[in-house]
């Protein structure tokens, strides 16, 4: 039987190691980590993730979706929290059973490790960090965290879901001349830094838990997340330095002042927002490219190895999740032939990742800006109608978080195209109700006729 | 006395330990490779640079522009080789003080190394490769490649010239989140492989010596540059794999064919062409960009070590020598406050460096493709009569090349858009000859006012 090592046992990790296991492949699944399961490795930190159809469909080809789901608080919307005045919940779709879902990243990880221990063909280890491998014969390096043992094992290929600072892309970028490995990092000026909303006296949430709360700012914003136990994870987004930064946020009163400034809604449920905000650090985000992932049918970069994204299409871990069900898909079509499985995973995933990484990076200046522009606003209210009146039409928003079946270079180009038509028609009317929507429709439809 | 570690003694590296020996510095170099006026490292193969404007100006800061042209071979401008027909001389500028100069990398390195060693207060060790640094204290770890000892040393800066695979960056590449140390390297598909063309039986050239010798054939090209002794360096830039690619010549009869179809006039001129072509590699050429260059006043990347690009414009040694005349300018200007000097530096520079990364990548298509091209001639022609007629017009390959007080990204910027109108002129007359030239000079006076 071909043997497979995993390299980590995240989110992409374990969710592949449960895929591989399933075709009756001998998988061995390495993590870096302790067991999160028997140690509290979050330190306290409660980190959420938004679960979208792409994802979804990755988990219920290994019939895990209602168990996850049912851990999930739906979120339907975007509910805008300006400086003074009221609430606006923008919902995400115009469809009621078209939402995102809020879940723990910790539990959403125990519920596939467990799953995954089940396959008496699955090795998981712990603790055993990945050093590297070598490309020509498939042998990878390991040190045991714990003894500082070092061992090596060789499979068939392997799969390196070891994330964005990935042990194997190392190797492959101390390769670069040879393989010709096309790589960039690009970190944002802005970082992010996690504060807690606890629940309130009685266990109950502070504020509305079927949506994602935004403030928006323009120049940095804060958003929450609801968890199921009451409480929420808020991220404040903000530049490193310079003016209006985490640099200028180094004392109580700065820090005070600020959130009585730009949050004032917010201090009553952050009972010690100061202690709460010296502690979190702020951390940096990037967006990751490189290509080739695969090398010789011996290795192959998924996940966040390959492609790192930022988090503001609430999408890093459904396209992950993706990359899984496709390598799955074409290793059924095609079996166990590594080097053509890979070379045709690469060939076909490169550009939808490269799409949802741009998308991604644009979404950052939408969510903290446009939200509260009202041209946007007005865009995005035809947007809702449309999705109303009209089964086949989809937001781009929609098409890239609803629409599993849609790949994300199709969802960016025809969603790209499709903003700019409604754009311009909004600028040209007072009033979207008083369009007429099936003339609106029969110009989107003749849009993507074309292109 | 401040001290400096220099990593690298390459030609950036030895050009800049010359500048900052001459300000009084200690200073201590260290190369990884033997010292080439000992040991023949080029193994055989002789590779030769174009000399311009700028990196002439940085060699004349230290008195050494005179000895090091007059090793050098004037080339006035591209000698264009059709399939059949008439060579096609293309000047590089209308003015006839304007050209560039064939030099080879050895010889220059090797007067550049001699001059260093001139200095007391300059120490240059061979053998030595640097190992990555502590970017806190500037400790420096090193290792002799003979006795394969570990040592490491303190300075108050560290300048890194150590290449396009420098480990200082390579230090901050594994400090990446800490530092946002924003990086790209990206390959092109293309690679090149160097082909020898000796000097005729009595030791003199086979083909015009002042001239860059291009062969152009769309998806790839073959150039050619003198050598004082009478040979060239021929380089064959071409797809590693697909149609048209090194891949497709792996036999003696497919490369003899090839050239006898796509360079029938360079077959005599190349005797052993089946020996020279398969026993020389084909390389890799990629663009590298990154930033910051500079932490803590501590390090700082400076040549290819901060920003590789491809050789298509010919400036690569030029833009790394002016890295270290803007830098040796700014030591003068500001004293030795290292973090500084190199924020400055750094923050001066980035622009410049990144259009030359782009101006090179773009040169490529140009050099192989347009050049073949009717309106691309004829606006060529039209460069040229305007540099014959005006001393205040210069062609976007002169403010590039010739124009050393002007930054990269300002030859760019106004190079471009220089070309779309002088395109556009050209575009709409049969004859240039017709133009009224002062009218022409008026507009692209005005278009650089607007811009």
């Amino acid at each position: 039987m071909e043997k497979i090592i995993i390299t980590g046992a995240g989110l992409a990790g374990s969710l592949l190691a449960i895929m591989m296991a399933k075709r009756g492949f001998e998988v061995a699944v390495y993590e870096r980590r302790p067991d999160m399961r028997k140690v509290d490795i979050s330190a306290g930190r409660s980190i959420n993730l938004a679960l979208s159809d792409r994802g979804i469909a990755a988990l219920q080809k290994v019939g895990l979706d209602e168990v996850i789901l049912s851990k999930a608080i739906p979120m339907f919307g975007r509910l805008i929290h300006p400086i003074s005045g009221e609430l606006d919940l923008q919902p995400y779709s115009g469809r009621s059973n078209d939402y995102i879902n809020s879940i723990s990243r910790g539990e959403l990880n125990k519920i596939l490790l467990n799953a995954a221990e089940s396959y008496p063909n699955l090795q998981l280890r712990f603790n055993v960090r990945c050093e590297g491998m070598d490309l020509e014969t498939g042998t990878v390096r390991f040190v045991d965290e714990l003894t500082h043992q070092h061992f090596s094992e060789t499979a068939d290929v392997t799969l390196a879901a070891d994330g964005a600072n990935s042990a194997i892309r190392n190797e492959m970028y101390h390769h670069a001349p040879k393989l010709r490995f096309t790589f960039s990092q690009n970190y944002l000026k802005h970082g992010y830094k996690e504060l807690y909303i606890p629940p309130n006296k009685n266990g109950g949430f502070r504020m509305d838990q079927n949506a994602l709360h935004i403030w928006p700012r323009k120049s940095y914003m804060l958003i929450a997340l609801p968890n199921t136990d009451g409480s929420f994870t808020a991220t404040l987004f903000m530049a490193f330095d310079g003016e209006d930064s985490f640099e200028k946020l180094d004392n109580p009163e700065a820090i005070t002042s600020f959130f009585e400034k730009e949050f004032p809604d917010v201090i009553p449920h952050i009972p010690d927002l100061v202690e709460n905000f010296q502690n979190h650090p702020a951390s940096a985000l990037a967006t990751i490219k490189c290509y080739p992932w695969q090398v010789n049918g011996k290795a192959l970069l998924i996940g966040d190895a390959a492609h790192a994204v930022v988090p503001f299409y609430g999408q890093g871990m459904n396209c992950a999740f993706e990359d899984c069900l496709i390598l799955d898909k074409l290793i059924e079509e095609l079996g166990p032939d590594w080097n053509l499985v890979l070379n045709t995973y690469q060939m076909m995933r490169k550009a939808d990742t490269d799409a949802i990484g741009e998308l991604a990076e644009e979404n950052y200046y939408e969510m903290r800006d446009h939200v509260a522009n009202p041209v946007y606003q007005k865009k995005k209210d035809l947007d809702l109608i449309l999705e109303q009146n009209f089964e086949n039409f989809d937001s781009k928003y929609s098409m890239v978080t609803f629409r599993e079946d849609l790949p994300y270079s199709v969802a960016m180009r025809k969603g790209r195209a499709q903003d700019k038509l409604l754009t311009e028609i909004c600028q040209q009317v007072n009033n979207i109700h008083s369009l007429d929507l099936h003339a609106v429709l029969e110009q989107v439809i003749q849009l993507h006729l074309k292109g």
